[in-house]
């Protein structure tokens, strides 16, 4: 099944929600957003992880919504945005967030997203324009854990990368070759061990199919991230950040590991951000899944809200 | 001589112009430019070749400011502009532009540029936020000529990269080995023969000593084009085109490129932009060295008039 690249060439596999999408033209991409909660509040940009639309952030949209106007995006090759053959790097998707605040938010951000999108956090906190990012929430981000040649730790084919390159191998670019039989067959004796326990529904789920499985081949192969290194970008960090640290575990034998990143890791990215002078609060929970923000969305937002308390921001001034 | 990454920390390296130098904080890079011309008169952006600075357009600057409000920029890694080791990315620098175009020029601008600026001036043309770009020059781009794999003609290496490697090899990132007589000693075996004729000065040419050797890295070994294919780059353009065609010659032997683009590859370039239905207006000087601009200014600036005439753009409603 060979799907097209814009939202209208693959208008089957999509499903309603409770929040309405819109979508705004980017000039490469056109992307797909839904918002909620008070206009004149301060601005809260969700952004997704690898194989997450927007709608992963569905339930914890509302209680955001307390405290945030709120905005959830569909990244570039995920949802009903386009999806970009050979150009799914992490800064062709930072660049895709600066024009989103740009012409949709229009103001000052605070910024948070989980694992890719807890990357392009990071991005957004060290490469943003100027004054567009208030402060920044790395969910579960695998910083230095999804460079193929990291500074510091262990490489994404020792995480989670083959996970990656197994959906790319038999789903295809652009779901060019579909063979979801094929892949839970092969899942067992494909993956290393730490990854072939994981089971593999009957069909693929909601999420995948809205997903371009050649993100897979960019983030396995390192080519998504061959222009940024990791140690780099957290040294430009120009604004306060909470970093959340969900479950993670580290085969004594192999080195192997099941998380995002590893403690070391996470100790390196606490120490780069603090020399670049900006506030890291880094809070730790070992028994949290990698989706935080739909497991608990309470506990996500609680969190969010007491750090956000905590930075005692100033109030900004309008413009104009 | 390891120098630094902005421009306070290697200000011994430049040199007086007529036109004054501005800097912008684009949030990665604070990018350096010029401008000359009534404030009130269409915008036209110029963009540099690689390793040239904004000043190569110096003698064609007051020739264009007849009819243009110009605006001539160094680009990351040049002049006075800020240095990204690990980051020259042609989607990087092209991003730039985005900003710089929204944040100093501020309406909708006919962009130029030379070589690897005329690549970005493609870029632009299919890649800039909507409503940036009004219409766009390529000067002698090395649209294919520039990647390592190339839809159609020849690659780099059998192109300029060798030169591109050479520099970087004697040069070393930001200029960390700086052997200016070793890579003058080494030229004559080190490149094919197609470029070993070329004579190197005593000393290192002002626009060189402005210019990060990594670029050179970078293009040569295709990480700057990496997530930029020209063809799809191509039939995303959404503007008209003026095309200038400079010097090239073809070794009937080797196959190898002495010029930026080949005949084959210029008429591939026509065809893609055609399909895309934007009128493309190929123009031919094949005793023209590369760098029109600044070798024949009236020429250079003559033809962008008679063309900027011929597409009898829609003066702008002037916003707000």
């Amino acid at each position: 099944m060979r799907l097209g690249l814009e939202a209208e060439d693959r208008d089957e596999i999509f499903v309603p929600h409770v929040f309405d999408e819109h979508r705004v033209d980017l000039g490469e991409v056109r992307m797909n957003y839904a918002t909620v909660g008070d206009a004149s509040a301060p601005k809260l940009l969700l952004i997704p992880a690898q194989s997450e639309s927007w709608w992963g952030y569905e339930k914890a949209m509302p209680l955001l919504a307390e405290r945030f106007n709120v905005f959830a995006v569909d990244l570039r090759g995920q949802g009903r945005s386009t999806w970009t053959p050979g150009r799914y790097t992490l800064d062709n998707m930072g660049n895709d967030l600066v024009r989103f605040i740009d012409l949709v938010i229009g103001e000052p951000t605070v910024v948070s997203g989980l694992s890719s999108g807890g990357m392009l956090s990071a991005w957004l906190s060290a490469y943003a324009k100027p004054g567009q990012i208030r402060a920044a929430v790395y969910e579960d981000p695998p910083l230095f854990g999804a460079e193929r040649d990291p500074a510091f730790g262990h490489p994404t084919s020792q995480g989670a990368g083959p996970i990656f390159a197994m959906w790319h191998k038999w789903l295809g670019d652009q779901w060019s070759i579909g063979d979801w039989n094929g892949m839970r067959a092969a899942a067992a004796h494909e993956l290393p061990p730490h990854l072939a326990g994981r089971p593999w529904p009957l069909d693929p789920p909601q999420n995948l199919r809205e997903y371009d499985p050649e993100w897979g081949r960019a983030f396995s192969s390192g080519s998504a991230l061959a222009g940024c290194d990791h140690a780099r970008m957290l040294s430009m960090v120009k604004v306060p950040v909470l970093f959340t640290h969900h479950s993670r575990q580290i085969d004594p034998h192999t080195g192997r590991v099941q998380g995002a990143i590893s403690d070391l890791q996470a100790g390196m990215v606490c120490e780069i951000v603090t020399s670049a002078g900006q506030p890291i609060d880094y809070r730790s929970f070992p028994q949290m899944g990698h989706f935080m923000h739909a497991q608990d969305p309470e506990l996500f937002c609680r969190t969010i809200f007491d750090w956000h308390d905590s930075l005692q921001l100033d109030p900004l001034v309008p413009v104009g």
